[in-house]
């Protein structure tokens, strides 16, 4: 059994109002690539298949064609709901469509979900654990759980009890493991950290294909993985390594091999550090120049149309942040109380606000000099 | 060949800011009832699936349900979208579908949809349009067609030309056939007209499952028809007989047998034409009287509370018409310039405004009587 583990694809998402579909329709043609080279048996999607619960009607056209693609491979597919994803609308017809192959787990039900694949070498059973808030376990299986820990360890006892016949059981789940790490474009999944789980829940099973953070990553044990998201989504994940997860059983032996397969987006996604000058000459010859942009300034000085000179070498810069004036507006303590409503201190302490620094005599000279004439010609 | 012919379900529609949730509920369970009595190999369901393209969760869910029911009894399913669904989100894992006997056909394609399905006696091939623009043919086929009427026409061609080896042809569309009657609940295709298509086009066709309107009723041959909405969507249906259309074609025949199975809702939609008093009389006994109800009053006074009145018998009053006041203001023709600032001219206007008389020679003495009265005091 050799399969593909991916999750997060958040079809339909956007970049600071970029939308994302032409990457997203490259990134998911590169797993089919690779999921063909690799002659896998099947991909698993770790939810967050979509970015919200209603996406745009071109986002599920470009899910519902690479799915066509995929299955018309001959691999099977199982896609669970992450907590961006309506439920409901993810699992309509999916009884009907796992007779092809596609199996898609919408709502959490109460009867344990599990899914034998058949490999061409080996099988194995895949267990599914769509997302679900503590609240839906209370509800379904009456009983006493809050933080999504309890939540979990009541699914997976289930898990435990299924007789898998000695075949590899594979796990599959949207959730946030405690310790991991995360980025700024996951949606939290609760407040306070009851959302966290401890990695030793998952390490009794033979793989866990986990969905919701977008780094690959792996925790408590190797097996115990997410793949991360196919893109980058956010600028905080501009580092990151964006890659599908090969999972390979062997005939004889219920531990996995596990390969990270890398993923390259059209656009990269990264940030630019610097001073103006020098960001518009490298930009010149940057072959990549049309990648999506943090630009962080270092001037300090005001600049007119900054992002418009910016897009001049950078068309795609989709943010802009003044870390130059920032960090002056940091070091300086302006007592806002002491400034006093003489012309020559307000003009001192904008100076002070913008430059960080505080004028010389020279510059003050020029000031009063400045102003004096200003009132000679209002005199006359 | 035995199938019943539906259409218009408008799944998540509300009437009047009312859910028909449960009358949806409740009427495709007595769809899903027929089908199972009468022993059917297919439902056709040709168009408006859904409310809007973008339905409620709980609309998705029911409608799953209903299926996945549907399916369970080995009665395999047509849908096609019409010009309330998006033809993309309803088409979405079609192809996957497909193979447990789910037909959805979503947006338009070049090629010639058709499906022949096995039923226990015979067979037939039935020839799905999804709703479409002209504009959208025009595209497609690389055409010049302007109206419905010309695009229906390329499409049929295909139809016509598709040798069905025999087997009875069934034609499943979303359209306007000229001359037929329409009601106030279906959302206009288009205006001036250039919607109607003459029914002469499909009377060649074995059998025409036609959905959009809402009233069932058959147009140039008693085999080109509309089955109608399974429940009234405005007050303008009151008087329809919902029903399912049952088709049967037997082993030796192209021409079906038809025959309409009523539907009853479990809450009727009706008017109530009369007096406050005899309606709110008639109410304590009436055994209908949850039933969804426009209530329009012939009372010719202003009324305080009528809603609250009306709705203390009939709950579900969900509109309220004045006729009777609405009868005076045509018949009177006040002209507001002639209004003259005197109190007693003001009262006279104000009066016949609302009761669509004058004032008579006793009413006019005791008003002036009364005004005197007021002025006196004033002066007091």
């Amino acid at each position: 059994m050799k399969f593909l583990h991916t999750s997060d694809w958040h079809i339909g998402r956007y970049l600071h109002n970029q939308s994302l579909h032409n990457e997203q329709e490259a990134v998911l043609n590169q797993i089919i690539e690779l999921a063909l080279e690799h002659n896998v048996d099947a991909l698993i999607v770790a939810g967050d298949i979509y970015d919200r619960s209603v996406p745009p009607a071109t986002s599920v056209e470009l899910l519902n064609k690479a799915l066509n693609q995929i299955l018309g491979l001959g691999i099977q597919v199982i896609m669970i709901a992450g907590n961006h994803d309506s439920h409901q609308r993810l699992g309509f017809g999916s009884n009907q469509m796992s007779n092809s192959g596609l199996h898609i787990i919408g709502p959490l039900t109460k009867t344990l979900c599990h899914i034998e694949l058949k490999g061409k070498n080996s099988n194995a059973i895949f267990y599914t654990i769509p997302y679900a808030e503590p609240s839906r376990v209370r509800e379904l299986f009456d009983c006493e759980v809050s933080t999504h820990e309890q939540a979990m360890n009541v699914l997976l006892k289930q898990i435990h009890d299924h007789d898998s016949k000695g075949l590899p059981k594979v796990v599959i789940s949207h959730c946030f493991i405690d310790g991991a790490i995360d980025s700024e474009s996951e949606r939290p999944l609760s407040v306070g950290g009851a959302d966290k789980i401890s990695a030793t829940l998952f390490e009794p099973f033979d793989y866990v294909a986990l969905g919701h953070l977008h780094g690959p990553q792996y925790k408590g044990a190797e097996h115990v993985r997410y793949s991360g998201s196919p893109l980058k989504y956010s600028f905080s994940e501009t580092n990151h390594n964006k890659s599908v997860t090969l999972v390979e059983f062997s005939c004889d032996s219920n531990k996995p091999e596990i390969t990270l397969l890398p993923l390259t987006s059209p656009r990269d996604v990264r940030v630019i550090d610097g001073f103006l000058e020098d960001i518009i000459e490298q930009g010149k010859s940057d072959s990549n120049s049309e990648d999506y942009i943090l630009v962080r300034l270092q001037d300090k000085h005001a600049i007119l149309d900054a992002m418009g000179k910016l897009r001049a070498v950078y068309p795609n810069v989709l943010h802009l942040e003044r870390a130059g004036l920032l960090a002056n507006s940091e070091k300086t303590e302006i007592r806002r109380q002491h400034i006093k409503q003489n012309e020559m201190d307000m003009f001192s302490s904008f100076f002070t606000e913008m430059t960080g620094e505080n004028l010389n005599t020279d510059q003050q000279a020029l000031m009063g000099n400045l102003l004096e004439q200003l009132h000679k010609n209002k005199e006359n």
